[in-house]
């Protein structure tokens, strides 16, 4: 066994902006020497998250009105009491939704159904540069 | 170390099923040559999730209807508008519960509490088959 | 490649106790052989959950309020009406938020934010001794 790390880039413009970042995890395992195992996807920072959904903007919005449902960005937060930055919706939001997501990997694809594809929420209040640490581990 | 790859194969019901899958998971780690590392579970698709719970029906009933209030089945959803295929409330409900899920292994056993138990939730429209891939990865 | 297995004890006061345990993971891969790979973290147990979040007072509470209004406490639920040992809401929670999380590691150091800490949520209503499942991956 095998294990390779690498990093996917990626400019958002945060206010819960979800990127398709699918082509770059495919693109990253056909460049591996690693044919099988899994690979394993994390965002650093504490306002982003991971997560997969059939990647169409009709989802995609219906996704974004639930987690607005569940952290509302208008509401009173005490991080923005204390902080002053104003994104409090932003840490719950990541915190609930997740930073890891591990998928598995055969003869170099990932084993991804046909309208599945892989995404990251920025959920921050202004336009961030992320980091996704990328992970192939296998033979 | 090594890595085996299989799948457990489950057919539902749809509409928000939760199947208990333990039993195949302990099953496969007892046929595996990997005695101590971790067991990455994960379903294709993108109506469908993984989670831990303590089966047995009240909990379950009441997860069901959490989830049933973060993305209500009858509220209007963008996905059905443009799609006509009725499952935007799936699509919602599997990209906040998450895809994958990782169990540590000691002994050819997981590591899971007492009353914790692996589900499968399928949240799409109608019955499905799906498959959960199943990677042991240790030595 | 090499795996590594561990554990890290934590007590809690349950009740939706959030603990940054993001000291011990790192000094758990400071103890280690292993330099470059994967941290796995799993909480066993139907009541308990892991994520990331920026620890502060602040954020934490903000937390705490979103999941309560996704699992209120003081609602109805089946499972206690079965079992009548009142955690009926842990269980839901603890399912929602998932109990396991995998961290990369670079150089012996978890690839976490500058704001990002890992921490274990107690739902439970009553204070629980917890372990945490460590596993390193990697050479």
């Amino acid at each position: 066994m095998k294990i390779e790390s690498s990093l996917i880039f990626v400019e958002t413009t945060g206010d819960t902006d979800v990127m398709d970042v699918t082509s770059e995890v495919r693109e990253k395992l056909l460049q591996s020497n690693i044919s099988n195992g899994s690979i394993i996807l994390f965002v650093s920072g504490s306002t982003a998250a991971l997560t997969t959904i059939e990647f169409e903007d009709g989802a995609v919005d219906d996704l974004k009105k639930a987690i607005e449902r569940i952290a509302p960005r208008d509401i009173r937060y005490e991080h923005d009491r204390r902080w002053g930055d104003g994104n409090g919706y932003s840490h719950v939001r990541a915190a609930m939704l997740g930073a890891s997501l591990t998928i598995p990997v055969v003869d170099k694809k990932p084993l991804l159904g046909t309208w599945q594809q892989t995404v990251l929420l920025d959920f921050d209040n202004r336009p961030r540069k992320r980091e996704i640490t990328v992970q192939i581990m296998g033979e």
